[in-house]
Protein backbone atom coordinates (compact mmCIF):
# COMPACT_ATOMS: atom_id res chain seq x y z
CA UNK A 1 0.00 0.00 0.00
CA UNK A 2 1.39 3.41 -0.88
CA UNK A 3 1.49 6.33 1.25
CA UNK A 4 -1.59 8.14 -0.06
CA UNK A 5 -3.54 4.95 0.63
CA UNK A 6 -1.86 4.56 3.94
CA UNK A 7 -3.44 8.27 4.80
CA UNK A 8 -6.72 7.59 3.35
CA UNK A 9 -6.98 4.37 5.35
CA UNK A 10 -6.53 5.28 9.12
CA UNK A 11 -8.61 8.44 7.74
CA UNK A 12 -11.47 5.91 7.41
CA UNK A 13 -11.02 3.63 10.12
CA UNK A 14 -11.15 6.46 12.75
CA UNK A 15 -13.92 8.34 10.94
CA UNK A 16 -15.58 5.14 11.04
CA UNK A 17 -14.64 4.06 14.90
CA UNK A 18 -17.12 6.30 15.51
CA UNK A 19 -20.17 3.45 13.86
CA UNK A 20 -20.77 0.63 16.39
CA UNK A 21 -19.10 -2.44 15.31
CA UNK A 22 -22.81 -3.50 14.51
CA UNK A 23 -23.75 -0.98 12.24
CA UNK A 24 -20.44 -1.32 10.43
CA UNK A 25 -21.44 -5.32 10.00
CA UNK A 26 -25.00 -4.33 8.91
CA UNK A 27 -22.96 -2.34 6.21
CA UNK A 28 -20.70 -4.54 5.28
CA UNK A 29 -23.82 -6.60 5.01
CA UNK A 30 -25.47 -4.95 2.70
CA UNK A 31 -22.47 -4.10 0.29
CA UNK A 32 -21.74 -7.87 0.25
CA UNK A 33 -25.45 -9.44 0.11
CA UNK A 34 -23.63 -11.40 2.40
CA UNK A 35 -21.47 -12.38 5.70
CA UNK A 36 -18.74 -14.07 4.21
CA UNK A 37 -15.29 -13.29 6.98
CA UNK A 38 -12.32 -14.18 5.66
CA UNK A 39 -10.40 -16.22 7.73
CA UNK A 40 -6.64 -15.51 6.62
CA UNK A 41 -5.06 -18.69 8.62
CA UNK A 42 -2.34 -19.12 6.80
CA UNK A 43 -0.81 -22.88 6.54
CA UNK A 44 3.06 -22.49 5.46
CA UNK A 45 2.98 -26.12 4.61
CA UNK A 46 0.44 -25.64 2.03
CA UNK A 47 1.54 -22.72 0.55
CA UNK A 48 0.98 -22.58 -3.26
CA UNK A 49 3.34 -23.09 -5.92
CA UNK A 50 6.22 -20.16 -6.03
CA UNK A 51 5.10 -18.30 -2.67
CA UNK A 52 8.12 -18.50 -0.50
CA UNK A 53 6.84 -20.23 3.18
CA UNK A 54 7.96 -17.56 5.00
CA UNK A 55 6.69 -13.98 6.95
CA UNK A 56 6.73 -11.91 3.80
CA UNK A 57 5.57 -14.79 1.49
CA UNK A 58 2.64 -14.86 3.67
CA UNK A 59 2.11 -11.65 3.95
CA UNK A 60 2.39 -11.84 -0.05
CA UNK A 61 -0.25 -14.42 -0.07
CA UNK A 62 -2.70 -12.59 2.29
CA UNK A 63 -2.94 -9.57 0.31
CA UNK A 64 -3.50 -11.45 -3.01
CA UNK A 65 -6.31 -13.31 -1.41
CA UNK A 66 -7.76 -9.90 0.36
CA UNK A 67 -7.67 -8.54 -2.98
CA UNK A 68 -9.33 -11.26 -5.15
CA UNK A 69 -11.38 -11.91 -2.40
CA UNK A 70 -12.55 -7.69 -1.13
CA UNK A 71 -15.55 -7.73 -3.71
CA UNK A 72 -17.51 -10.79 -1.55
CA UNK A 73 -15.90 -10.38 1.93
CA UNK A 74 -17.72 -8.54 5.15
CA UNK A 75 -15.03 -9.18 7.14
CA UNK A 76 -11.12 -10.96 7.42
CA UNK A 77 -10.01 -12.96 10.13
CA UNK A 78 -6.39 -13.22 11.14
CA UNK A 79 -5.19 -15.93 13.46
CA UNK A 80 -2.63 -14.56 16.10
CA UNK A 81 -1.30 -18.38 16.38
CA UNK A 82 0.45 -18.41 12.70
CA UNK A 83 1.90 -15.09 12.81
CA UNK A 84 3.57 -15.60 16.52
CA UNK A 85 4.89 -18.77 15.01
CA UNK A 86 6.91 -16.76 12.83
CA UNK A 87 8.87 -15.41 16.02
CA UNK A 88 10.10 -11.63 16.56
CA UNK A 89 8.56 -10.22 12.87
CA UNK A 90 5.11 -12.01 13.19
CA UNK A 91 3.40 -8.96 14.99
CA UNK A 92 5.39 -6.73 12.27
CA UNK A 93 3.71 -8.85 9.74
CA UNK A 94 0.47 -8.76 11.10
CA UNK A 95 0.46 -5.03 11.40
CA UNK A 96 0.91 -4.57 7.57
CA UNK A 97 -1.60 -7.33 7.06
CA UNK A 98 -3.91 -5.13 8.74
CA UNK A 99 -3.14 -2.00 6.80
CA UNK A 100 -4.20 -4.10 3.63
CA UNK A 101 -7.25 -4.75 4.69
CA UNK A 102 -10.03 -2.43 3.14
CA UNK A 103 -11.79 0.78 5.22
CA UNK A 104 -15.11 -0.72 5.04
CA UNK A 105 -14.20 -4.52 5.75
CA UNK A 106 -14.34 -5.44 9.29
CA UNK A 107 -10.87 -7.34 10.93
CA UNK A 108 -10.98 -9.82 13.72
CA UNK A 109 -8.13 -10.61 15.79
CA UNK A 110 -8.28 -13.80 16.37
CA UNK A 111 -6.44 -13.98 19.52
CA UNK A 112 -8.87 -16.54 22.50
CA UNK A 113 -7.42 -14.30 25.17
CA UNK A 114 -8.74 -13.72 29.21
CA UNK A 115 -6.54 -13.01 31.71
CA UNK A 116 -7.17 -10.69 34.96
CA UNK A 117 -7.88 -7.25 34.84
CA UNK A 118 -4.56 -5.61 34.70
CA UNK A 119 -3.21 -8.77 32.09
CA UNK A 120 -6.16 -8.38 30.05
CA UNK A 121 -5.83 -4.46 29.91
CA UNK A 122 -2.55 -4.95 27.76
CA UNK A 123 -3.96 -7.66 25.41
CA UNK A 124 -6.51 -5.41 24.79
CA UNK A 125 -4.20 -2.37 24.38
CA UNK A 126 -1.81 -4.81 22.06
CA UNK A 127 -5.36 -5.50 19.95
CA UNK A 128 -7.37 -2.70 20.04
CA UNK A 129 -4.93 0.05 20.55
CA UNK A 130 -1.77 -1.01 18.35
CA UNK A 131 -3.46 -3.43 16.44
CA UNK A 132 -6.66 -1.44 15.43
CA UNK A 133 -8.40 -4.70 14.86
CA UNK A 134 -12.21 -3.95 14.59
CA UNK A 135 -12.83 -7.04 16.83
CA UNK A 136 -11.05 -9.76 18.88
CA UNK A 137 -12.12 -13.17 20.16
CA UNK A 138 -12.14 -13.77 23.84
CA UNK A 139 -12.28 -17.17 26.27
CA UNK A 140 -14.87 -16.80 28.85
CA UNK A 141 -13.19 -19.22 31.43
CA UNK A 142 -12.41 -16.21 33.63
CA UNK A 143 -15.65 -14.59 33.80
CA UNK A 144 -16.39 -10.79 32.88
CA UNK A 145 -13.43 -8.72 34.46
CA UNK A 146 -11.45 -10.81 31.88
CA UNK A 147 -13.32 -9.49 29.38
CA UNK A 148 -14.22 -5.60 30.57
CA UNK A 149 -10.85 -3.71 29.56
CA UNK A 150 -11.78 -5.40 25.83
CA UNK A 151 -15.11 -3.00 26.17
CA UNK A 152 -13.63 0.15 26.99
CA UNK A 153 -12.80 0.72 22.95
CA UNK A 154 -15.94 2.16 20.60
CA UNK A 155 -16.84 0.96 18.06
CA UNK A 156 -15.25 -2.77 18.70
CA UNK A 157 -17.27 -6.12 19.08
CA UNK A 158 -15.40 -8.66 21.37
CA UNK A 159 -16.64 -12.21 20.19
CA UNK A 160 -16.46 -14.57 23.46
CA UNK A 161 -16.43 -18.51 23.06
CA UNK A 162 -19.56 -19.98 23.52
CA UNK A 163 -19.77 -23.31 21.11
CA UNK A 164 -17.07 -24.05 19.39
CA UNK A 165 -16.59 -26.57 16.04
CA UNK A 166 -13.97 -28.85 17.85
CA UNK A 167 -14.48 -32.24 18.88
CA UNK A 168 -13.46 -31.33 22.50
CA UNK A 169 -15.95 -28.63 22.70
CA UNK A 170 -17.53 -31.46 24.36
CA UNK A 171 -15.51 -31.96 27.29
CA UNK A 172 -16.85 -28.50 29.22
CA UNK A 173 -18.77 -26.80 27.05
CA UNK A 174 -21.96 -29.23 26.74
CA UNK A 175 -21.82 -30.26 30.30
CA UNK A 176 -25.37 -29.55 31.66
CA UNK A 177 -25.20 -27.31 34.87
CA UNK A 178 -27.33 -28.13 38.13
CA UNK A 179 -29.56 -25.49 36.65
CA UNK A 180 -30.41 -27.38 33.82
CA UNK A 181 -29.01 -25.40 30.94
CA UNK A 182 -25.51 -26.60 29.34
CA UNK A 183 -22.45 -24.30 29.99
CA UNK A 184 -22.93 -22.94 26.34
CA UNK A 185 -26.18 -21.54 26.97
CA UNK A 186 -25.09 -20.26 30.39
CA UNK A 187 -22.24 -18.28 28.74
CA UNK A 188 -24.84 -16.92 25.87
CA UNK A 189 -27.24 -16.22 28.15
CA UNK A 190 -24.44 -13.98 30.45
CA UNK A 191 -21.50 -12.68 28.07
CA UNK A 192 -23.96 -10.26 26.16
CA UNK A 193 -25.01 -8.32 29.58
CA UNK A 194 -21.41 -7.74 30.16
CA UNK A 195 -21.56 -4.81 27.42
CA UNK A 196 -24.17 -3.10 29.20
CA UNK A 197 -22.99 0.50 29.53
CA UNK A 198 -19.39 -0.05 27.63
CA UNK A 199 -18.13 1.72 24.50
CA UNK A 200 -17.86 -1.75 23.13
CA UNK A 201 -19.80 -4.69 22.23
CA UNK A 202 -20.44 -8.18 23.01
CA UNK A 203 -20.67 -10.88 20.34
CA UNK A 204 -20.65 -14.71 20.72
CA UNK A 205 -18.45 -17.57 18.69
CA UNK A 206 -20.78 -20.09 17.45
CA UNK A 207 -19.30 -23.48 15.86
CA UNK A 208 -21.26 -24.06 12.61
CA UNK A 209 -20.76 -27.65 12.78
CA UNK A 210 -23.73 -27.96 15.48
CA UNK A 211 -26.10 -25.79 13.47
CA UNK A 212 -28.49 -27.58 15.27
CA UNK A 213 -27.38 -25.40 17.88
CA UNK A 214 -27.28 -22.07 16.44
CA UNK A 215 -31.01 -21.70 16.40
CA UNK A 216 -31.28 -22.29 20.10
CA UNK A 217 -28.57 -19.61 20.57
CA UNK A 218 -29.80 -17.37 18.77
CA UNK A 219 -33.55 -17.38 20.84
CA UNK A 220 -31.26 -16.74 23.60
CA UNK A 221 -28.95 -14.14 22.08
CA UNK A 222 -31.39 -12.34 19.55
CA UNK A 223 -29.21 -9.53 19.17
CA UNK A 224 -25.75 -10.57 19.86
CA UNK A 225 -23.12 -10.79 16.86
CA UNK A 226 -22.19 -14.45 16.27
CA UNK A 227 -19.05 -15.30 14.68
CA UNK A 228 -19.26 -18.72 13.28
CA UNK A 229 -16.59 -20.96 12.25
CA UNK A 230 -16.47 -24.52 11.02
CA UNK A 231 -18.21 -23.99 7.52
CA UNK A 232 -16.25 -25.98 4.98
CA UNK A 233 -13.20 -27.75 6.10
CA UNK A 234 -14.74 -28.75 9.20
CA UNK A 235 -18.18 -29.60 8.00
CA UNK A 236 -20.77 -27.25 9.02
CA UNK A 237 -23.54 -26.65 6.79
CA UNK A 238 -24.00 -22.80 5.54
CA UNK A 239 -27.79 -22.84 4.46
CA UNK A 240 -28.87 -24.23 7.76
CA UNK A 241 -26.75 -21.95 10.11
CA UNK A 242 -28.08 -18.71 8.21
CA UNK A 243 -31.81 -19.75 8.22
CA UNK A 244 -31.13 -19.91 12.10
CA UNK A 245 -28.59 -18.07 12.77
CA UNK A 246 -29.35 -14.23 11.26
CA UNK A 247 -30.36 -11.34 14.24
CA UNK A 248 -33.38 -9.47 14.20
CA UNK A 249 -31.90 -6.84 12.66
CA UNK A 250 -31.05 -9.16 9.76
CA UNK A 251 -27.63 -9.40 9.77
CA UNK A 252 -25.80 -9.52 13.17
CA UNK A 253 -23.68 -12.92 11.55
CA UNK A 254 -20.37 -13.88 10.44
CA UNK A 255 -19.92 -16.96 8.89
CA UNK A 256 -16.03 -18.02 8.23
CA UNK A 257 -14.58 -19.71 5.78
CA UNK A 258 -10.50 -20.57 5.67
CA UNK A 259 -9.05 -23.38 4.45
CA UNK A 260 -10.97 -24.04 1.12
CA UNK A 261 -10.73 -20.56 -0.18
CA UNK A 262 -7.23 -19.85 0.76
CA UNK A 263 -6.03 -23.24 -0.35
CA UNK A 264 -8.56 -23.84 -3.39
CA UNK A 265 -5.73 -24.14 -5.79
CA UNK A 266 -2.03 -24.04 -5.35
CA UNK A 267 -0.96 -23.35 -8.29
CA UNK A 268 0.05 -20.11 -9.93
CA UNK A 269 -3.93 -19.09 -9.85
CA UNK A 270 -4.92 -19.57 -6.15
CA UNK A 271 -5.64 -15.99 -5.97
CA UNK A 272 -8.45 -16.42 -8.47
CA UNK A 273 -9.31 -20.05 -7.34
CA UNK A 274 -9.85 -18.37 -4.03
CA UNK A 275 -12.03 -15.84 -5.75
CA UNK A 276 -14.27 -18.03 -7.34
CA UNK A 277 -14.94 -20.13 -4.15
CA UNK A 278 -15.69 -16.45 -1.93
CA UNK A 279 -17.66 -15.46 -4.94
CA UNK A 280 -19.82 -19.29 -5.06
CA UNK A 281 -20.40 -18.88 -1.54
CA UNK A 282 -21.75 -15.59 -1.22
CA UNK A 283 -24.09 -16.11 -4.20
CA UNK A 284 -25.22 -19.41 -1.84
CA UNK A 285 -25.76 -16.70 0.71
CA UNK A 286 -27.43 -13.87 -1.34
CA UNK A 287 -31.23 -14.95 -0.66
CA UNK A 288 -31.06 -14.64 2.96
CA UNK A 289 -29.90 -11.15 2.83
CA UNK A 290 -31.78 -10.05 0.03
CA UNK B 1 24.48 -11.63 28.08
CA UNK B 2 28.14 -12.76 26.68
CA UNK B 3 28.45 -14.93 23.83
CA UNK B 4 29.87 -17.43 25.82
CA UNK B 5 26.97 -17.42 28.41
CA UNK B 6 24.44 -18.51 25.87
CA UNK B 7 26.32 -21.21 24.96
CA UNK B 8 26.44 -23.02 28.14
CA UNK B 9 22.68 -21.74 28.82
CA UNK B 10 21.50 -23.47 25.34
CA UNK B 11 23.53 -26.55 26.32
CA UNK B 12 22.31 -26.91 29.76
CA UNK B 13 18.84 -26.50 28.34
CA UNK B 14 18.87 -28.82 25.55
CA UNK B 15 20.57 -31.25 28.36
CA UNK B 16 17.98 -30.42 30.63
CA UNK B 17 15.15 -30.95 28.39
CA UNK B 18 15.83 -34.65 28.83
CA UNK B 19 14.67 -34.46 32.49
CA UNK B 20 10.61 -33.80 32.89
CA UNK B 21 9.52 -30.67 34.02
CA UNK B 22 8.26 -32.45 37.88
CA UNK B 23 11.62 -33.66 38.23
CA UNK B 24 13.02 -30.19 37.17
CA UNK B 25 10.79 -28.38 39.55
CA UNK B 26 11.80 -31.20 42.32
CA UNK B 27 15.24 -30.03 41.85
CA UNK B 28 14.41 -26.05 42.28
CA UNK B 29 12.66 -26.70 44.81
CA UNK B 30 15.66 -28.95 47.05
CA UNK B 31 17.89 -25.71 45.37
CA UNK B 32 15.94 -22.84 46.87
CA UNK B 33 14.17 -24.84 49.31
CA UNK B 34 10.77 -22.73 48.09
CA UNK B 35 8.36 -22.55 45.91
CA UNK B 36 8.65 -18.93 44.64
CA UNK B 37 8.09 -18.16 40.74
CA UNK B 38 8.28 -14.68 40.44
CA UNK B 39 6.03 -13.20 37.92
CA UNK B 40 7.61 -10.97 35.57
CA UNK B 41 4.62 -8.76 35.20
CA UNK B 42 5.61 -5.36 33.99
CA UNK B 43 3.61 -2.48 33.96
CA UNK B 44 5.62 0.20 32.42
CA UNK B 45 3.52 3.10 34.62
CA UNK B 46 5.65 1.65 37.69
CA UNK B 47 8.39 1.06 36.70
CA UNK B 48 11.39 2.79 38.91
CA UNK B 49 12.88 5.83 39.04
CA UNK B 50 15.27 6.41 36.23
CA UNK B 51 14.67 3.30 34.07
CA UNK B 52 12.98 4.38 31.12
CA UNK B 53 9.24 3.20 30.45
CA UNK B 54 9.66 1.13 27.16
CA UNK B 55 10.79 -2.33 26.00
CA UNK B 56 14.25 -1.66 26.25
CA UNK B 57 13.89 -0.76 29.37
CA UNK B 58 11.48 -3.39 30.61
CA UNK B 59 14.24 -5.89 29.69
CA UNK B 60 16.83 -3.93 31.63
CA UNK B 61 14.63 -4.11 34.78
CA UNK B 62 13.72 -7.28 34.48
CA UNK B 63 16.79 -8.50 33.86
CA UNK B 64 17.93 -6.91 37.18
CA UNK B 65 15.01 -8.40 38.78
CA UNK B 66 16.37 -11.77 37.84
CA UNK B 67 19.82 -11.26 38.71
CA UNK B 68 18.86 -9.73 41.90
CA UNK B 69 16.44 -12.66 42.51
CA UNK B 70 17.78 -15.79 41.33
CA UNK B 71 19.01 -17.62 44.51
CA UNK B 72 15.31 -17.51 45.54
CA UNK B 73 13.27 -18.05 42.48
CA UNK B 74 12.33 -21.71 41.71
CA UNK B 75 10.80 -20.66 38.39
CA UNK B 76 10.58 -17.24 36.23
CA UNK B 77 6.52 -16.34 34.64
CA UNK B 78 6.60 -13.89 32.34
CA UNK B 79 2.93 -12.96 31.21
CA UNK B 80 2.81 -12.19 27.48
CA UNK B 81 0.26 -9.76 27.19
CA UNK B 82 2.76 -7.10 28.37
CA UNK B 83 5.39 -8.22 25.23
CA UNK B 84 2.13 -8.01 22.96
CA UNK B 85 1.68 -4.73 24.21
CA UNK B 86 4.89 -3.33 23.23
CA UNK B 87 3.77 -4.15 19.64
CA UNK B 88 6.28 -5.47 16.97
CA UNK B 89 9.11 -5.05 19.16
CA UNK B 90 7.61 -6.86 21.99
CA UNK B 91 8.74 -11.00 20.86
CA UNK B 92 12.03 -9.96 20.52
CA UNK B 93 12.31 -8.54 24.29
CA UNK B 94 10.41 -11.73 25.14
CA UNK B 95 13.53 -13.85 23.68
CA UNK B 96 16.02 -12.08 25.03
CA UNK B 97 14.44 -12.07 28.96
CA UNK B 98 13.89 -15.35 28.14
CA UNK B 99 17.87 -16.30 27.67
CA UNK B 100 18.18 -14.09 30.50
CA UNK B 101 16.95 -17.04 32.71
CA UNK B 102 18.92 -19.35 34.28
CA UNK B 103 19.33 -22.58 33.16
CA UNK B 104 18.26 -24.15 36.20
CA UNK B 105 15.30 -22.14 37.11
CA UNK B 106 12.17 -22.78 34.91
CA UNK B 107 10.67 -20.65 32.92
CA UNK B 108 6.79 -19.97 32.09
CA UNK B 109 4.94 -18.36 29.42
CA UNK B 110 1.76 -17.17 30.72
CA UNK B 111 -0.12 -16.64 27.88
CA UNK B 112 -3.66 -18.82 28.43
CA UNK B 113 -4.00 -19.90 24.98
CA UNK B 114 -6.33 -22.39 23.40
CA UNK B 115 -7.59 -22.80 20.01
CA UNK B 116 -8.56 -26.04 17.60
CA UNK B 117 -6.03 -28.08 16.85
CA UNK B 118 -4.09 -26.88 13.77
CA UNK B 119 -4.02 -23.28 15.52
CA UNK B 120 -2.92 -24.52 18.99
CA UNK B 121 -0.10 -26.31 17.33
CA UNK B 122 1.16 -22.65 15.80
CA UNK B 123 0.82 -21.11 19.72
CA UNK B 124 2.92 -24.54 20.80
CA UNK B 125 5.46 -23.61 17.77
CA UNK B 126 5.96 -19.89 18.99
CA UNK B 127 5.89 -20.74 22.62
CA UNK B 128 7.72 -24.15 22.83
CA UNK B 129 9.71 -24.14 19.76
CA UNK B 130 10.58 -20.78 19.21
CA UNK B 131 11.11 -19.28 22.75
CA UNK B 132 11.69 -22.00 24.37
CA UNK B 133 9.44 -22.31 27.46
CA UNK B 134 9.63 -24.88 29.94
CA UNK B 135 6.41 -24.18 30.49
CA UNK B 136 2.91 -22.34 29.28
CA UNK B 137 -0.86 -21.44 30.85
CA UNK B 138 -3.73 -22.50 28.68
CA UNK B 139 -7.21 -22.05 28.94
CA UNK B 140 -9.82 -25.36 29.03
CA UNK B 141 -12.60 -24.06 27.45
CA UNK B 142 -12.04 -25.64 24.13
CA UNK B 143 -10.90 -29.39 25.92
CA UNK B 144 -8.66 -31.94 24.75
CA UNK B 145 -7.79 -31.10 21.40
CA UNK B 146 -7.24 -27.23 22.09
CA UNK B 147 -4.80 -28.54 24.68
CA UNK B 148 -2.55 -31.93 22.86
CA UNK B 149 -0.27 -30.18 20.21
CA UNK B 150 1.22 -28.74 23.68
CA UNK B 151 1.56 -32.01 24.59
CA UNK B 152 4.02 -33.07 22.13
CA UNK B 153 7.18 -31.35 23.63
CA UNK B 154 9.10 -33.43 26.02
CA UNK B 155 9.96 -31.73 29.44
CA UNK B 156 7.24 -29.39 29.67
CA UNK B 157 4.46 -28.63 31.42
CA UNK B 158 1.27 -27.50 30.05
CA UNK B 159 -0.56 -25.82 33.36
CA UNK B 160 -4.24 -25.68 32.40
CA UNK B 161 -6.79 -23.05 33.98
CA UNK B 162 -8.83 -24.35 36.90
CA UNK B 163 -10.14 -22.07 39.30
CA UNK B 164 -8.10 -18.41 38.71
CA UNK B 165 -7.67 -15.82 41.38
CA UNK B 166 -9.94 -12.91 39.89
CA UNK B 167 -13.44 -12.02 41.39
CA UNK B 168 -15.23 -13.09 37.59
CA UNK B 169 -13.52 -17.09 38.97
CA UNK B 170 -17.58 -17.52 40.55
CA UNK B 171 -19.01 -16.45 36.71
CA UNK B 172 -18.22 -19.89 35.06
CA UNK B 173 -15.81 -22.10 37.41
CA UNK B 174 -17.59 -22.19 40.33
CA UNK B 175 -21.21 -22.97 38.35
CA UNK B 176 -22.31 -26.36 39.72
CA UNK B 177 -22.72 -29.23 36.99
CA UNK B 178 -25.39 -31.79 37.46
CA UNK B 179 -23.27 -34.03 38.52
CA UNK B 180 -23.03 -32.38 41.82
CA UNK B 181 -18.99 -31.06 41.55
CA UNK B 182 -18.25 -27.29 40.37
CA UNK B 183 -16.51 -26.66 36.57
CA UNK B 184 -13.51 -26.20 38.04
CA UNK B 185 -13.46 -29.46 40.00
CA UNK B 186 -14.43 -31.13 36.68
CA UNK B 187 -11.50 -29.50 34.96
CA UNK B 188 -9.09 -30.66 37.93
CA UNK B 189 -10.45 -34.22 37.43
CA UNK B 190 -10.25 -34.65 33.52
CA UNK B 191 -6.93 -32.28 32.07
CA UNK B 192 -4.08 -33.89 33.91
CA UNK B 193 -5.43 -37.02 32.44
CA UNK B 194 -4.71 -35.87 28.89
CA UNK B 195 -1.06 -35.93 29.53
CA UNK B 196 -1.47 -39.84 29.09
CA UNK B 197 1.08 -41.10 27.19
CA UNK B 198 2.36 -37.74 25.90
CA UNK B 199 5.20 -36.21 25.81
CA UNK B 200 5.11 -33.35 28.11
CA UNK B 201 3.00 -32.79 31.54
CA UNK B 202 -0.28 -30.96 32.04
CA UNK B 203 -0.64 -29.06 35.28
CA UNK B 204 -2.93 -26.42 36.66
CA UNK B 205 -3.48 -22.96 37.74
CA UNK B 206 -5.22 -22.76 40.90
CA UNK B 207 -5.69 -19.40 42.24
CA UNK B 208 -4.58 -19.02 45.99
CA UNK B 209 -7.07 -16.12 47.33
CA UNK B 210 -9.57 -19.42 47.39
CA UNK B 211 -6.79 -21.09 49.91
CA UNK B 212 -9.91 -23.54 50.87
CA UNK B 213 -10.22 -24.94 47.83
CA UNK B 214 -6.59 -25.68 47.21
CA UNK B 215 -6.80 -28.66 49.40
CA UNK B 216 -9.72 -29.74 47.67
CA UNK B 217 -8.02 -29.65 44.39
CA UNK B 218 -4.89 -31.80 45.89
CA UNK B 219 -7.00 -34.06 46.72
CA UNK B 220 -8.72 -34.85 43.17
CA UNK B 221 -4.81 -34.48 41.81
CA UNK B 222 -2.63 -35.68 44.26
CA UNK B 223 0.86 -35.93 41.59
CA UNK B 224 -0.03 -32.80 39.70
CA UNK B 225 1.91 -29.62 39.21
CA UNK B 226 0.11 -26.74 40.49
CA UNK B 227 1.08 -23.15 39.86
CA UNK B 228 -0.80 -20.98 42.14
CA UNK B 229 -1.36 -17.09 41.36
CA UNK B 230 -2.65 -14.42 43.99
CA UNK B 231 -0.31 -14.74 46.64
CA UNK B 232 0.16 -10.86 47.93
CA UNK B 233 -1.06 -8.23 45.85
CA UNK B 234 -4.35 -10.25 45.25
CA UNK B 235 -4.44 -11.46 49.10
CA UNK B 236 -3.64 -15.39 48.83
CA UNK B 237 -2.68 -16.74 52.23
CA UNK B 238 0.99 -18.17 51.97
CA UNK B 239 1.08 -20.91 54.39
CA UNK B 240 -2.48 -21.72 54.13
CA UNK B 241 -2.04 -22.50 49.91
CA UNK B 242 1.70 -24.54 50.93
CA UNK B 243 0.16 -26.65 53.61
CA UNK B 244 -2.38 -27.32 51.43
CA UNK B 245 -1.21 -27.50 47.61
CA UNK B 246 2.02 -29.84 48.11
CA UNK B 247 1.93 -32.77 45.90
CA UNK B 248 2.66 -36.24 47.06
CA UNK B 249 6.52 -36.10 46.25
CA UNK B 250 6.92 -32.85 48.37
CA UNK B 251 7.09 -30.66 45.52
CA UNK B 252 4.92 -30.25 42.60
CA UNK B 253 3.77 -26.50 43.78
CA UNK B 254 4.92 -22.93 42.69
CA UNK B 255 3.52 -19.88 44.36
CA UNK B 256 3.43 -16.82 41.96
CA UNK B 257 4.64 -13.28 43.25
CA UNK B 258 4.56 -10.78 41.09
CA UNK B 259 3.94 -6.91 42.14
CA UNK B 260 5.02 -6.84 45.89
CA UNK B 261 8.33 -8.09 44.20
CA UNK B 262 8.29 -6.42 41.22
CA UNK B 263 7.81 -3.07 42.72
CA UNK B 264 9.16 -3.62 46.16
CA UNK B 265 10.37 0.11 45.80
CA UNK B 266 10.21 2.36 43.25
CA UNK B 267 13.65 4.18 43.64
CA UNK B 268 17.32 3.02 42.53
CA UNK B 269 17.42 0.05 45.02
CA UNK B 270 14.16 -1.81 43.44
CA UNK B 271 16.35 -4.72 42.98
CA UNK B 272 17.87 -5.10 46.09
CA UNK B 273 14.11 -4.15 47.47
CA UNK B 274 13.30 -7.18 45.43
CA UNK B 275 16.02 -9.26 46.77
CA UNK B 276 15.38 -8.67 50.21
CA UNK B 277 11.40 -9.57 49.52
CA UNK B 278 12.42 -13.17 47.54
CA UNK B 279 14.38 -13.96 50.68
CA UNK B 280 11.20 -13.07 52.77
CA UNK B 281 8.75 -15.11 51.00
CA UNK B 282 11.35 -18.24 51.05
CA UNK B 283 12.27 -17.93 54.59
CA UNK B 284 8.27 -18.53 54.87
CA UNK B 285 8.55 -21.46 52.77
CA UNK B 286 10.96 -23.10 53.97
CA UNK B 287 9.58 -25.32 57.11
CA UNK B 288 7.22 -27.03 54.24
CA UNK B 289 10.25 -27.79 52.13
CA UNK B 290 12.99 -28.87 54.78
Amino acid sequence: MGGQNRFLFSEMVWGMKMESFSKRLKSAVARTRGCLCVGLDVDLRKMPKDVPADGPGALRFCRAIIEATRPYAAAYKANLAFFESLGAHGFEILELLRQSIPYDTLFIADAKRGDIGNTSEAYAKALYGILKSDSVTLSPYMGKDSVGPFLKYPGTCSFVLCLTSNPSAEDFQLQALASGEKLYQKVAKTAPGWAKDQAGEVGLVVGATKADYVKDLRALAPDTAFLVPGVGAQGGDLQAVLQAGRARDGAGILVNVSRSILYASSEHDYAEAARIEAQRLVEEMKPFFS
